[in-house]
């Protein structure tokens, strides 16, 4: 794919899109032995529809896909018209309930007896109304029954990943150019989603901004802290563009780094090479997370390694498949995740380094190409 | 309280004012005969702690209140950091799982067998996690046990409320004087939402711009139309100003109105009036939309006006009390919630007007003050 492909504006999934991925779902869970999927707003229902309420509420919207026979959505009576206008709207039927009724009455009509699948974050309320009406009715997440539904990119879904992968880079590349001593991790943080939009993010997600000590919380987002001269610095960054999302994480130093800075940042480079090299079809999400391990606690940081070395992105910046030790699932072609070791030395500083890394038959391939060299900052 | 106190930042939500609101919590918990409450990250978690992680992810975080007891907060290990500096963390025992191992199990022993209510947008995949290892515990959604945990809200709440709404009415008197013929939605849109920013909101969570036809459509946000004279437009719009929620319509119109469209805007407007008549201490919720609904139905508009009249706000733009049919919880002071009938002529236009109400014990007090007259916009 030319550089310039990845700039244009890709063309939006249709109908057929939709309809392919439904008859698939219906598939795998046919496969799974449920008796059909329940998809509530979010990257689910999205990936299957098209469909995204303008906000996720306490009002109940279900897109019920049975193994056998015609999917139907239930929508809240005043967003019919939304989605009626949605792209995938032919490929389904349309029910809805008013202000006023029971939803969960409504919606346990769509349902029989069985076993279904439904989205991970749909409302605990929502799930309750219909297990508080359907006795004869069970239910299993889908990430435990069907953590696949999502994982395997085909090949416009990469394209959009590479994209936000690509300006991720661009954004990057720039940051490096402003001034970071005397700063606020905050205004280094905005900076950051500035740069993020102007290379075309629809929306950024977090940008953390780890300088120092507080960069050994694995997860500071970014705070008042006047970033100095001596500073390790840890730039996390992600959003949406054209829908699929980015998340980088480079390490830089301001002014020159110590001998220890140097050694800490190696090991989490060599670890992330060697989670890298570990991708291959057929071979467990749990070796990546080994691999990398391995690295660290050779070295002697294995109790600073304190969380699993990554996570699929797609739609979401967190999706099957988790890179963690127990996950048995094989990597397979088009699957898409994050590979981040990182090494936190409290009160000291932190050293992360993420690549979203995508499976071919030959293995890894990085959707990130910026250097993994500790970059030297002002 | 004077303009002057409203424009300051409020002081913080102090440790004490979280462990009274906790105690609280137990007491109701424990007069509706439950054995605890389980709070997930959003607003009851903020509400009871001052905690929101930085993002609410598949990871699981669960502060467990039992009747009897100190509350104790789980959350994945990498987050520790975070939850040890809320203001509220000297009130509960924090514990914490680390990735790889099963947060499920260590959430049960959290858990004693039981009845316990959830928050209502709790991951269904987290209830389905405890479902499975507890047998002998059930589960009730928040909103259906202890809809009033977070009705009532206190001078400080109420400040706040106050001061989102003096920020929204200011907004609205900014967008009177920008050009509406001739223009997107979108435009007119990001207007509003640059406005409520300056007036001092952090967050902007919806900006409808429903012209003409467009308006008919209650749930319409804001498309590519352009405006044009003889239009009229919904402006509905909200955020949060200082963690609290604005939420207000109002119905213009470019250039002179019809005889139709002034009647229409008139039986809102009477409509509007009457449901905030029927705002009293002891009276119930489906009444203030029943003496709306009276209004609209008498004028023969009945089958156009297809939503409830109302919805509480606090925390969230949408939360209890629900102004709707079928809601006999009684008006106490201190609820506050929004009034807001419309009527929706399809392929025609729409008008809607919506205040902020709170009770007090001599009735209703609006928390926007603008006036209800359809403003003619250019």
């Amino acid at each position: 794919m030319t550089d310039r492909r990845m700039q244009a504006e890709p063309a939006p999934f249709t109908a057929a899109d939709f309809a392919a991925r439904l008859q698939r779902a219906a598939r795998s869970a046919e496969s799974a032995g449920l008796t059909g999927l329940l998809l509530t707003p979010g990257p689910d229902l999205l990936y299957l529809t098209g469909y995204a309420p303008v906000a996720i509420t306490e009002r109940i919207t279900m897109l019920v896909v049975p193994v056998v026979g015609e999917p139907t959505m239930i929508v809240p009576r005043l967003e019919r018209p939304d989605a009626e206008e949605t792209a995938g709207a032919s490929v389904f039927r349309l029910a809805d309930w008013p202000d006023g009724s029971d939803p969960y009455e409504a919606t346990a009509r769509l349902l029989g007896p069985g076993r279904y699948a439904l989205s991970d974050s749909a409302w605990a309320m929502h799930l309750l109304g219909l297990q508080g009406r359907l006795p004869d009715t069970s239910y299993v997440s889908m990430t435990t029954a069907l953590p696949m539904l999502r994982a395997i990119k085909d090949d416009d879904e990469l394209a959009r990943l590479a994209a936000a992968g690509a300006a991720a880079d661009e954004a990057y590349g720039e940051i490096l150019q402003v001034r970071f001593a005397g700063r606020s991790e905050t205004d280094i943080g905005n900076d950051l989603a500035t740069l993020l939009r102007r290379f075309g993010h629809s929306q950024v997600d977090f940008t953390v901004v780890g300088s120092g000590p507080n960069g050994a919380n694995p997860h500071h987002e970014m705070g008042d802290r006047i970033v100095e001269r001596g500073d390790m610095v840890v730039l996390d960054f992600g959003g949406l563009k054209h829908g699929y999302g980015s998340d980088t994480t480079r390490t830089v130093h301001v002014g020159e780094p110590t001998e220890e800075e140097r050694e800490v940042h190696e090991i989490v480079r060599r670890a992330q090479q060697a989670g890298f090299e570990a991708v291959r079809p057929g071979v467990e999400c749990q070796e990546v997370d080994r691999a990398a391990r391995a690295v660290i606690t050779d070295a002697g940081y294995g109790e600073y390694f304190i969380h699993r070395v990554g996570h699929g992105i797609g739609l979401t910046t967190h999706e099957p498949p988790y890179m963690v030790e127990g996950e048995r699932q094989p990597m397979q072609p088009g699957m898409c995740f994050s590979i981040e070791p990182g090494i936190y030395l409290p009160g000291q500083f932190g050293v992360r380094i993420e690549d979203i890394v995508t499976v071919t038959d030959e293995g890894g391939r990085r959707l990130n190409r910026t250097p993994h060299d500790m970059a030297i900052v002002e």
